[in-house]
């Protein structure tokens, strides 16, 4: 596309990979790098190689983080007997700014998808089972509300059972602030079934 | 946000300052690149660094290059009597790609804002001046059909037409593949006033 520079062409390319970034986006994207002062974009460049140097995952729940154990799991003041699942580390937190609940996590690493080639041994499932023992009362499994996340929580399910481990799911229902109208029928569906008494 | 990682903190303040990268997206592109294989994300970091360090403007026309004089200024084959002004050097690529135009271009790097600061001195419009000589038949003015855009080619014009050399700009119309019922009023009478003998 472009002769004069094989930088700018190789900086388009890498740009385009990242997620929601079109071949033109990128274009954008290096084009201001390209106007910006040279410290702003070192700046950048550098952050990218701190955090691939720095940021590791938490040995024992896989949520990212520069020390081992994360700040979750060396945390003696939260709840030690009971395990939030989520996908990903953003989920954990989402939840985790949403400060209703105040336990461990485990971050599987992503969700059963096998139109994506992702089984069930490419997630963190085993290192989950094996922190099951008779201290821990309860596992939340916090997986997306869609397809893929119903269907991994329903594996997880399946292995955490005869462990004797009691497992529940976050409420599906309507968002607070949504609209009854707008939503859609599996969500009234499941706010209907998820009914509690006031 | 984040506490146990200050160098995500900074990766995503860092990618939320590229245009049309919300605090949001950053976050995602941030765990993308925390996901992504460690080559990968530091090939990007490089790019980055690559390209502030090869890439600079020629002195010419102001246009990105690798090489001073650029590929377009030191090509001998173009015409050396007429040059197209443009904003960016993004246009200058899309204009080129287009390939309806082999003369030489000139990059502004940027047009007349005054809401952002941007008078005509910040604009590489002394370097054009500079250029035009008695070989020079012709300056065409491909600024963006905006309010800006329009604002800079009437200031340019102004410049150019005592230095009497013939001042051209892009013409305003339909889109080739277009619809005339979804044009705005504007962009139709600019094609009726631009209407050509056929």
């Amino acid at each position: 596309m472009f002769k004069s520079s094989e930088s700018i062409e190789k900086l388009i390319s890498n740009l385009a990979r990242l997620p929601g970034i079109g071949r033109k986006s990128a274009g954008r994207l290096a084009f201001h790098l390209l106007k910006v002062s040279k410290e702003e974009a070192l700046e950048l460049a550098d952050a990218i190689k701190d955090v691939k140097e720095k940021v590791g995952f938490c040995s024992i729940c896989n949520n990212i983080s520069e020390v081992d154990p994360c700040y979750i799991c060396s945390d003696p003041s939260r709840r030690q007997d009971i395990i939030c699942v989520v996908e990903e580390a953003s989920d954990l937190l989402a939840l985790d700014k949403a400060e209703g609940f105040k336990g461990l996590y485990h971050v599987l690493g992503g969700k059963i998808s096998p139109l994506d080639g992702i089984g069930p041994d490419d997630l963190k499932i085993s290192e989950l089972l094996a922190r099951i023992n008779q201290d821990i009362k309860e596992v939340i499994v916090a997986t997306n509300p869609n397809v893929e996340g119903e269907a991994t929580a329903l594996h997880l399910a399946k292995l955490l059972k005869p462990l004797g481990v009691k497992i529940t799911r976050i409420a599906r229902g309507l968002p607070v602030g949504g609209d009854l109208e707008y939503a859609d029928g599996m969500t009234l569906s499941r706010a209907l079934e998820g009914r509690q008494e006031i």
